[in-house]
């Protein structure tokens, strides 16, 4: 593994080079992880003119789940408590002779950066932008089989649930359980609060669990992932309780149904990630549903649960072969409830079988 | 409530205005959250020249868990998606003719600093410092009361745990379950990752749970704590497993149980927090374990887990009265395990009895 932890320091290297720097500092914890293969609480990579480093404020979390440090990378910790690695690091740069430095300005609080401007005053603090965080956009297969394997727990934990009793539990415990349930089939841990709603709170996108019990004729939508070695994927699906779901369930499900595979439809190596959006949307936009729609009908998903590419309206950009994304639009309707199907897929060129699916728990309407 | 919120403002706006702002901007959540009873996703806190404004990013979240925002306050709701609150709160702030705007330093980044300059380019930005942090040190009796409430969760959901089978069981499934069980009890959730430490891993400050499971003649430490109507509090025991602990087991508990009755007995209003954390680590050091200490030994409690005071070697400051902090003094004996011990508790005067003790499940070495 080392060497693609040093392959893609190596990119950043170049990237920095060509602006203008020759050192960087990453500071954000995922895009430490990315290019050093693990990040300490509150440690900073330093990319230095001469030598790499991890800096850490205390001595490295051992346990697998929080990843391994590159062991070619050499470590540098803070003697004492109190102290701020970025600030440290930022020394270390002026001391290796480097004249400008990246940091990454959407992470850094003002306070850290006017503490390491001080520390080495001769330094020029350039903005290194989002600069990692685009390197993290395509994934090599070792990321894609760790989000693989997340998926695959995701669909088990799901699948167990829907065998037991649902009907006068709450939705807190349904999402507690779950999350039992992701950890125990060999998750790191859930990859973000698992949502459950039910009823009137049922198709909300973010929605957090509350008391309210599972009741017959109601809508169910679940919303969870696993996180395995860092890595974070995302399912969500929607049932009804009882034995025969209403007609406006059952068109309202069949809606959303046909635009979440449109939207998986459109997916492809150089689609516009707003063209994948709008084939996703259009179906419910013409429906009347505009008012009811989520700002984005999708995201990429890596080492965090909601990364580039955005799948909106608005977005820039294009997507590329090997780029994780969620396809999840969803139609809720206040005081009644609603619908949100969402399925993590990786994008493939056609030649190797179109975007592959990897969240495969099955999308027809279960009444359960 | 709503006027212990806009009593809260007052205290603050009076504070700036003697530092020479006319106007504040709080965007730490936990701040927001104590000057307008809530804290949506996102949402900052305008204390304007002519008008106080809470300005969120979309519709609030109505879970009561999340707090209710002060009625009295008007709330501002972005238009569209992708807008920093902050950013629009800042043109508010130069639009009610304020010539300076504090804001918060420690928590705003670089990046949306600078689009706070742009956006009113002749409004000077100072920084606020932690001065809502200094203001929520000392609480309310409304405050304790979520306190104490949320230490009886915990102290319900510890005494359930001891009743069952321990052994073989794995770390994070001990974990699950006490989080489970704070939650049935009625808490919002778990005060922070709920910590088990079995066998060599027992003792360690903030062990993040294994697969190990629990083996007759360990040492098992657990760390939980209950969030209720936002307030954290937080327990620590630690108990050996099987009928007879070994001497240096008993000896261990012995010491860091008299280390942590001294740093309790030192709790009064007045007293410096570096001699309540000398009394707590004194037994300790002495007894030769300086090496194996944690950096301090107790800290606040309140809306966050970790607020001021610190109870450390180097911390500033003395105790007031209604201050609630934790006393958690530990040894970890790499290789072996250790023995922590933590309690929450409310500082008091002498003439009310001293310090409150807010978890009262019992500190005997209780082997399970």
């Amino acid at each position: 593994m080392s060497e693609v932890y040093a392959a893609r320091r190596t990119r950043l290297r170049e990237r920095c080079n060509a602006g203008g720097s020759a050192a960087a500092l990453v500071s954000r914890p995922a895009n430490v992880r990315y290019l050093a293969g693990a990040a300490p609480h509150g440690a900073v990579l330093l990319l230095g003119r001469t030598e790499d480093l991890l800096v850490c404020s205390g001595p490295p979390d051992d346990r697998p789940t929080q990843g391994r440090p590159d062991e070619a990378l050499p470590v540098r910790t803070l003697p004492g408590p109190g102290g701020d690695p970025a600030v440290t690091a930022t020394g270390l740069a002026a001391d290796q002779g480097a004249e400008s430095l990246a940091t990454e300005d959407h992470h850094l609080t003002v306070v850290r950066h006017r503490a390491m401007c001080s520390v080495a005053p001769a330094l020029r603090l350039t903005d290194l932008g989002q600069a990692v965080e685009q390197l993290r956009v395509v994934k090599d297969e070792e990321e894609i089989s760790c989000l693989r394997i997340g998926a695959e727990i995701a669909d088990q934990a799901l699948g167990e649930l829907l065998e037991s009793i649902l009907v006068g539990r709450t939705e807190r415990h349904l999402a507690l359980e779950l999350e039992r349930r992701l950890v125990d089939h060999g998750a790191d841990g859930p990859a973000f609060p698992t949502s459950v709603g039910t009823g009137p709170n049922s198709g909300r996108r973010g929605h957090r669990p509350t008391d309210r019990r599972v009741e017959e004729g109601d809508f169910l939508s679940v919303c969870l992932g696993a996180t395995y070695r860092g890595y974070r994927c995302e399912i969500g699906r929607t049932f009804v309780i009882g034995t025969s779901p209403a007609d406006w369930q059952i068109e309202l499900y069949d809606l959303v149904f046909s635009a979440q595979r449109a939207g998986r439809e459109a997916l492809a190596p150089g689609a516009a990630c707003r063209d994948v959006d709008r084939a996703a949307r259009q179906a419910l936009d013409s429906a009347g549903y505009a008012e009811n729609l989520p700002a984005l009908t999708g995201h990429g998903v890596g080492l965090e649960i909601d990364e580039d590419p955005q799948l909106a309206p608005a977005a820039m950009g294009k997507l590329d072969a090997c780029v994780p994304v969620t396809v999840e639009p969803g139609v809720h309707l206040p005081g009644r409830g609603g619908v949100r199907i969402d399925d993590t897929l990786v994008v493939r060129p056609e030649a190797d079988g179109g975007p592959e699916l990897l969240t495969i728990t099955t999308k027809e309407l279960l009444a359960l």
